[in-house]
């Protein structure tokens, strides 16, 4: 910066006009793809010994109920099937498959600005699950969520900056049938979004249309194929231990079709997996080490992303819980497995069991969001929106998510430390004869938007200033931010003839 | 546990019946000084230079401002009083203190029972500050805040396990008198609670007659010096650089009476310190070698507490805003030099830049919170109750983080990994003809109290319970429990004989 200004005032001037412009990309303080893994609640002894009780239940116990194609896959493989029924893994077979499979994996984005390059500790935020109630912040109340909520959903992330990817986080309740739901889905994220999408499929028998429809969006197969901009959230399990059957066909059909899969292990610690973390751990890394090894006896290399997702439950209940501190853990040492294999990964955070986007929400959100972050962890899923331990989807929460996502990827991108940054020489003009504070200093000036993360919606006027501009409510100003984003009608969606053709060829249930 | 169950079910019942009474402390899944540390900011290079420039910084900047019988104190240790009144600092000099400062420091409480030892990466969590408001929740408005307020807030810490310690988290307004207002700040407090106090005095003249005050509660001077329960939070520098006269002349006083003292540097960064994160840490870690050489050269080995206390700025404002993630970071920095030292550290986190226990509160005060326990912070300052960058103090707020603190502790007490915990026995039983759940398990059975953090007023309700409860607001919740707390006006009380003498040798303002 110091060769644009020759001297100091007329330094400031320009440096105060650059500011009005929006920053560059690659100076922005923050970025999707940021490095973690400052944070490591695992040891190395640790995590040789979560991989050995893997590697042993996965020799020992197996898992029961793929499909006949998948029994086909895997014994060619090298797995065994046993006469329960239940196939086991050679510990040399996922040894090979580790050595074997991706180490990286690119999730594109339609327009090409927001593909997600998965590898080492890189961080990505975004939303998922499948939530059945929208959360109304002004009444209150929890009512069905449909298939415009989602479409809505999806326009809000396109222009939210910290939300970098949209899975698909609630289901259309209002389309019955399930083939159409899952079509639907499709065309309502992809309408609202260019950025990478994720979704799921109830029926094998519904991949071929969808891709059908992903083929006319992307500009023919080929373009698909080049650039697959939705991956398949596929539950392939039902923990603990077990092949989910359907979800493996689909899991085939759309490695077929050349869509990226997030092979999602959803065991309950306490339920369906061990109530210790360290247990729950365990039983998902084996569970998607599995699925690893499927995938790639399908189609070596195919991208696939490591999806340990244990949550927490309530025991005194049990009910699930995702905004404990139990959660947080689960989800971080998950993320630290996943470089221990050095394969991509993903799993849950963000999660708020509170009904309503409120104080023990931002808590409870930031906790397992800033861990999972700090943790390295490459797809942090449902990180905004999500209440009720997951039953519920809230726009202002997701907008008001941005701020708090924000805010942990300032975190993850940490401390740099260089001569610069340690400030001597700056230390020693204010003391030494100078000004004596550090308000008008070049480097200050210089490093205001670089360095600092300011929030859209979070208030940080003082009590004065707060009560003269009538002591605005945080969730009035990010339900007037969510109506100002869905005015603008035209955002993200698809060009006419487009959307006229797939209109033709399917039964869309959103207006035109 | 499986030796008092000859039939599982008859353990079971066992168990559900010692469950009902409260568990033994050394059973809690949390307690306080928990050790952190598992996650690290500052690589291995960061902290040597860090280390150097602060060394460089003592060298050649040095401090200016000392009072007289601190320059004299200085050089008698080996300091340099230079001709432009800066005192500098011998690298060998710092590096002498570091080897023989203590290493750590027991903060005593009245009680016994709530002693806080400083060690390692031991963590406590408690208040701090000086709020010049007191936030009314339900009338969403700030108003000048008065003893009674100061006595309620260490009323209801002494209530709440999560807030380990009291530090006077803001000031007696309706006490114009300085002398009193500081008399009354050590009344109202000890009056309120047995944890250890934190407090801090306007003029060296008080300290006198505020030890004559903790000799009468203590039962003696012996008996105080034995186990000071008081500690000096002293603001000895005025950043960049300066002594506070008067604070360092405190701080001898405290020092002469066996009081513990916090050496707090609170440079802001931007403004005071240096804006980058790496410089203000520099300097914060500068001023408090110098503090540490200072307390040394009085009293050697004088238990002191490492205060790195840099604070947020929002440049575009100037303002102070502590609920970013920048502020998480300097607090997290600071707190991994305290490792490097080896000496009991301390600093804030937990701030809130919002006005009211929102969304956006709970984000921020969960940033800093857990960030400050993953990096083993052992004095976690302000933690509790503080909004608006620390103008406004809030009992709801408090009491909400005492759930917070808790979901904190139980990131800090991490991943257990051992053969019980991986569970591997439990996969086996349960998946090879077992139920296919954990829920019944012994295991699950056993670890349900020692191993989960249940929240006290946080929600985990589904929506449907959510809706029957009459959808519950977490605030009135939080409001209701302080009317509860402070409605049992025994609690914590002194005895009559002794509130009599203490009322009859100071003017107390708290009616009796």
């Amino acid at each position: 910066m110091t060769d644009q200004s020759p001297t100091r005032t007329g330094g400031r001037a320009a440096r105060r006009a650059a500011r009005a412009a929006p920053l560059a990309d690659h100076l922005r303080p923050i970025r999707p793809g940021m490095t973690g893994g400052q944070y490591k609640p695992l040891s190395d002894a640790d995590m040789a010994a979560i991989h050995a009780a893997a590697l042993q239940a996965l020799e020992e116990i197996g898992l029961v109920d793929a499909p006949e194609s998948g029994v086909a896959y895997l014994t060619a493989a090298g797995a065994v099937l046993g006469d329960d029924g239940r196939i086991r893994f050679p510990r040399a077979l996922v040894e090979d498959t580790l050595a074997r499979a991706n180490r990286s994996v690119t999730l594109h984005s339609r327009d090409g600005k927001h593909d997600l390059e998965l590898s080492g500790a890189r961080v990505h935020y975004g939303t998922a699950g499948a939530a059945v109630h929208m959360v109304d912040v002004e009444g209150r109340n929890y009512r069905e969520c449909g298939i415009q909520d989602l479409h809505d959903a999806a326009r809000i992330c396109d222009r939210l900056d910290n939300i970098h990817f949209l899975q698909r986080p609630m289901v259309a309740r209002d389309i019955l049938d399930n083939r159409e739901m899952d079509l639907n889905t499709v065309y309502a994220c992809s309408a609202g979004t260019t950025k990478h999408i994720g979704t799921s499929f109830t029926d094998p028998a519904y991949v071929p249309a969808a891709l059908e429809m992903l083929h006319l969006i992307a500009g023919g197969e080929d373009k698909w194929r080049e650039r697959p901009f939705m991956s398949n959230s596929n539950c392939f399990v039902v923990p603990p231990m077990k092949f989910a059957t359907e979800s493996c066909q689909v899991m085939e059909a759309c490695i077929e079709g050349g869509m990226p899969v997030l092979l999602l292990s959803a065991g309950m610690a306490g339920a369906t997996a061990p109530s210790t973390v360290a247990g729950a751990i365990v039983q998902a890394c084996a569970e998607c080490l599995a699925g690893l090894v499927y995938v790639n006896a399908v189609k070596p290399g195919h991208p696939a992303v490591f999806g340990t997702w244990p949550f927490g439950l309530d025991l005194r209940s049990g009910a699930m819980t995702g905004g404990s501190g139990e959660q947080a853990l689960l989800t971080a040492g998950c993320a630290q497995m996943h470089k221990f294999y050095g394969v991509p990964g993903g799993a849950a955070a963000g999660i708020a069991d509170s009904k309503l986007p409120d104080m023990q929400a931002g808590w409870e959100q930031m906790c397992s969001n800033v861990m999972a972050g700090l943790s390295g962890l490459n797809m942090v899923y449902e990180a905004a929106g999500m209440h009720a331990s997951l039953l519920g989807f809230c726009h202002e929460s997701l907008i008001l998510g941005d701020d708090l996502i924000g805010q942990a990827l300032r975190c993850v991108r940490g401390i740099e430390v260089n001569d610069e940054t340690l400030a001597l020489d700056q230390m020693r003009e204010v003391c030494l004869g100078g000004p004596g504070h550090y308000l008008g200093t070049e480097q200050t000036l210089s490093r205001m938007e670089l360095d600092h993360v300011y929030p859209a919606l979070g208030d940080r006027t003082s009590p004065k200033e707060w009560a003269e501009l009538g002591k605005p409510d945080l969730l009035e100003k990010a339900t007037a931010r969510k109506e100002e984003i869905l005015s603008d009608r035209a955002a993200a969606r698809f060009a006419p003839d487009l959307d006229h053709a797939i209109r033709a060829a399917f039964n869309i249930h959103l207006p035109a």
